[in-house]
């Protein structure tokens, strides 16, 4: 069973930061952001624990303090459609409040995670007034169609190799240098799922991978030699180039 | 080369009744309409004919009157990328106001097409002051990141065959009776290109179609003598069940 903690007055400027930091609450004022802090609680759950369910009444949004989620949904018979994983400082869930406050997915903790959970009628009120927080509601929502567009797009033109090699070149894109390693963020069935893959269509994809990159695979650890050779074999079915800027 | 007419004051008023059943323009006072309306011209295109390329500056967004326009995006070795495919009374463009008034992909007309051609600085500056266009902004954004992602589960978990027949049921979708017979609405490369096939694949799953359920395809004509039939084979494969909500 998950745990719910009221947040206490010592931690209290800790989560306006967490929140002002967040693009949707970008530019709002302290008080605004302070009553926000004053109606939420952190949640806390197991590997595998439910955070809601397909057709749940949806009275909170929350914020990933640590580890992840993934929202999903099942067919009629029976497969698992995963939307999205979301980590640390990611806020999801809030599209509910235009669904008549119905969650339209299944929530679920991939791991140990805290989540923020802040209620959906606040913000659901707040957008009508405070106009900030309805553009930036709006500016998510725009970067979040066009993430989507070129999901499809992967789909529909990259291999399974060079999607899973974007995967990758994803995690390193902040990085200078043209060598790094990288941990994985969560197990490769997960990362399957993600991509929209079989596990055992992404086992070959990620051997071919290897056998035409120099990357290296060791556990949940990827060494990644040569980024620009990385980028090479993925990017050249991509409308995009490396490093992206979504 | 395509021919831009100004909009006579006899057709003012049809305009303005189109752009005010739009859901971009859903409640706006008619002043705020004909704002637009007047300031607005209408593109012709002939068949292959570009309407903008990526990359363009984006001064304006458009209102399809008749025809279709392929949005799409070239991978670096050349594949393209359908990312939306708008027929009458769609908008499209208007977020390239998020993207620095830079067009994110190209656009081109893939029949005769009759365009609204309105002013996308209008519209940014707009909706900083008209709250309902901003709100209206934000459902349709909503709506479109909610279509992305049931395309991605259908690419992930239905079969070519289900896809295909996911495309016929909507185009159904509005008819109360079990059997019909619907036109395609553009040819069967573009639907392939749509749905993220290959020709190729597209001819061997809708055979597979064919084969498994009662609908015959003749030309661009579709009979589907059992909507119930067909909804079972497909849906089957997906959350949603027929008629889909989106």
């Amino acid at each position: 069973m998950n745990a719910i903690a009221k947040i206490s007055p010592d931690n209290f400027a800790t989560y306006q930061e967490i929140l002002a930091s967040t693009p949707i609450f970008d530019g709002c004022k302290n008080e605004v952001i302070s009553e926000f802090v004053s109606n939420s609680s952190i949640q806390s759950f197991s590997k595998g624990e439910i955070v809601y369910n397909y057709s749940d009444k949806a009275n909170w949004f929350y914020l990933v303090l640590s580890g992840y989620v993934k929202l999903y949904r099942e067919t009629m018979d029976g497969q698992e459609a995963v939307i999205d994983i979301f980590g640390a400082n990611k806020i999801f869930a809030e599209s509910a409040m235009f669904e008549n406050f119905i969650y339209q997915e299944n929530c679920e903790a991939v791991e140990k995670t805290d989540l923020l959970r802040l209620p959906l009628g606040l913000l659901s009120r707040k957008i009508e007034d405070v106009q900030i927080l309805a553009a930036n509601l709006l500016n998510h929502n725009i970067a979040t169609k066009k993430q989507k567009n070129k999901e499809i797009e992967h789909r529909d033109v990259q291999t399974a190799s060079q999607r899973i090699g974007c995967f990758l070149l994803d995690l390193c894109s902040q990085n200078k240098t043209n060598s790094t390693s990288i941990e994985l963020p969560y197990d490769k069935i997960l990362i399957a799922a993600k991509l929209g893959m079989q596990p055992e269509t992404f086992s070959r994809a990620l051997a071919k991978l290897k056998s035409v990159t120099s990357i290296q695979v060791n556990g949940s650890l990827v060494e990644i030699p040569d980024i620009s050779e990385l980028s090479e074999f993925c990017c050249s079915a991509c409308s995009s180039s490396f490093p992206c800027k979504s």
